[in-house]
């Protein structure tokens, strides 16, 4: 009997197929890809091209290298192609029966690494932890600069998760609105403070989630990554802080290590126990806390930040865009004990 | 500058690229796919392997022909791999913090035509109208037999779409639950009836659309096909009737006839237009009348039944799953435009 699961944040319902479900197994690609050998004179990203992105708003840097020129680490740039153009939040609008605004927010591209054939999980944990303090950093910024409602720090890797450049990096997008998602689980985590469990929702169930392990993958002094009770795709992992917290603008130094090490374990798995697939990962945080303060007094109690990591498995088509609803072939459960292993699987 | 985009229904946003936009040329594929030539030996659904399939809940047959026998113009058989275990709803059940329900709907595969080679799009008027008259006698006949509360209707066309098999088919899933996103459309459009508008929203979006004309792609004397104010997707499409009407289930068979013209036109011009891409087709329509009349007294007033068409030209990723808001490079206006011509474009 296939389960109907709850996101109880959310209302969103999953579909988990338990019972004929696939082998994780079935998802590793039967052919190992060649790794990639591109011609790096071309990449906007690489060391030596800094003139073709935008000048740089931020790097971390070797000692007396310039910016715009070789010699960072990591290097946050404007996005040539920018989804909204710059500016401070504009005005909303309306027309007959519709309501529109100005395309104005930020967004910027954080390179991760100058080496073009590297990636997230394989960087040393120092070097991941910088990228996570710049992602810090570059959100209070741009919070405070620009005072726009949300910041969206995501990741996509590969093509099939829509990466147009293979060179390592993330992007973020400050948007003039808190987006629908995020409300969504700020309005859930809110109901069920109040009417149910007197604590953090997130709290309670990182707490379940521990006692059973069943679908905990790995764990350190500060995080926790698990598959989620109600998964909507094959493998997703959350990565969630067990300080609670709302704002990960509030992580600290010594958590980014922490968190890094998180990371490094949950994306490195992945890549090892099912071929390196494309994925997507995003950051869920309160709003802007001046948006937050007026807009959800008492958010601090009750949210609580958290990463979302989607492989692309499998397709989302036509059921799945009418109701909302997912139909997700790997219980969590399954996906939990695969991803608990860290060696490589035996083909 | 871009614009973002109110879905005023969902409170779902979209950003608009008014200005770098995409040309609608840019979505054609620069080679042209061959016709398929596959062994229709092996397809489940072609005429003479009815056994593959489980026995037929319904068909529209020639005289005299027998049941999961060849002789049908239309079939409708559940599926072999369902999403849903058949039977009646369940209770929904609570285990420490999440909920969850056992799995029980209905999971059915509509087969459009014994021709493996053909398309719903190809298919004569009058054969489209019959496969529409299937949708709603099914629909009526799950919903007064297992009481679900409401039932999806799709269609997954292609690969990229989410299609295992290429004959053509559609499918539909009853849900023991009123999905998410038919949820939000009922609040939306019922808040906006009732603090705003006075009228359906969706009749007075139809009635601005129809007035202003540049999103309108076609109309006939019952149904309209728009590019919608806040589409997601480049060249998204919704059919809409004209008459004001919550339940698909009451359509008249004369509107069947127009409601198959609509679908001809729209779905043949974005072959035409695009190259034959992929797409899914989605039906929204208030749940089924016992549970719509006590969850939702009045929404025979506010709700709209109408019909959502995706075409599959670009990649969600990180910022639209980490947000809920969507990057469209093609303005409605634009893919409207575009979609308004009938003829080949020049190549």
């Amino acid at each position: 009997m296939p389960e109907l699961r709850k996101d109880i944040l959310t209302g969103r319902w999953v579909i988990i197929a338990t019972e004929r479900s696939k082998r994780p197994d079935d998802f590793r690609p039967a052919e190992v890809q060649e790794p990639r050998k591109e011609s790096l004179v071309f990449c906007p990203f690489c060391p030596g091209n800094e003139s073709k992105t935008p000048p740089e708003v931020f790097a971390i840097r070797e000692d007396h290298s310039l910016p715009d020129q070789p010699g960072w680490k990591v290097r946050v740039v404007p996005n040539k192609f920018p989804a909204l153009q710059p500016g401070p939040p504009p005005p909303k609008r309306v027309k007959g029966a519709y309501q529109w605004m100005d395309g104005v927010g930020v967004h910027e591209v954080i390179i991760e690494t100058p080496d073009h054939n590297q990636e997230l999980a394989g960087l040393p944990p120092d070097h991941l932890a910088n990228i996570i303090r710049v992602f810090r950093d570059r959100i209070i910024d741009i919070e405070e600069t620009y005072h726009h409602q949300y910041v969206q720090v995501f990741k996509n890797k590969g093509k099939e998760a829509g990466a147009s450049l293979a060179h390592p990096h993330s992007q973020l997008i400050a948007t003039p609105i808190v987006p629908k998602r995020i409300k969504e689980e700020i309005y859930g985590a809110e109901r069920l403070y109040r009417n149910q469990f007197k604590e953090c929702v997130f709290c309670r169930v990182l707490e379940e989630e521990q006692a059973s392990g069943e679908r905990l993958i790995y764990r350190n002094d500060g995080f926790a990554v698990l598959a989620p009770y109600a998964s909507r795709f094959p493998f997703e992992m959350a990565i969630f802080p067990l300080r609670h917290s709302a704002f990960f603008r509030g992580i600290k130094d010594e958590e980014s290590f922490l968190l890094a090490d998180a990371l490094k374990e949950a994306l490195g798995r992945l890549k090892l126990q099912l071929s390196d697939p494309a994925y997507n990962l995003v950051f869920h945080q309160a709003p802007n806390p001046q948006v937050s303060e007026k807009a959800w007094p008492g958010i601090d109690a009750y949210y609580h930040w958290h990463i979302e990591v989607m492989p692309i498995l499998t397709k989302v088509a036509g059921f799945e865009l009418g109701t909302g609803f997912y139909i997700n072939p790997v219980p969590p459960e399954v996906a939990a004990e695969y991803l608990r292993k860290n060696e490589k699987p035996a083909s």
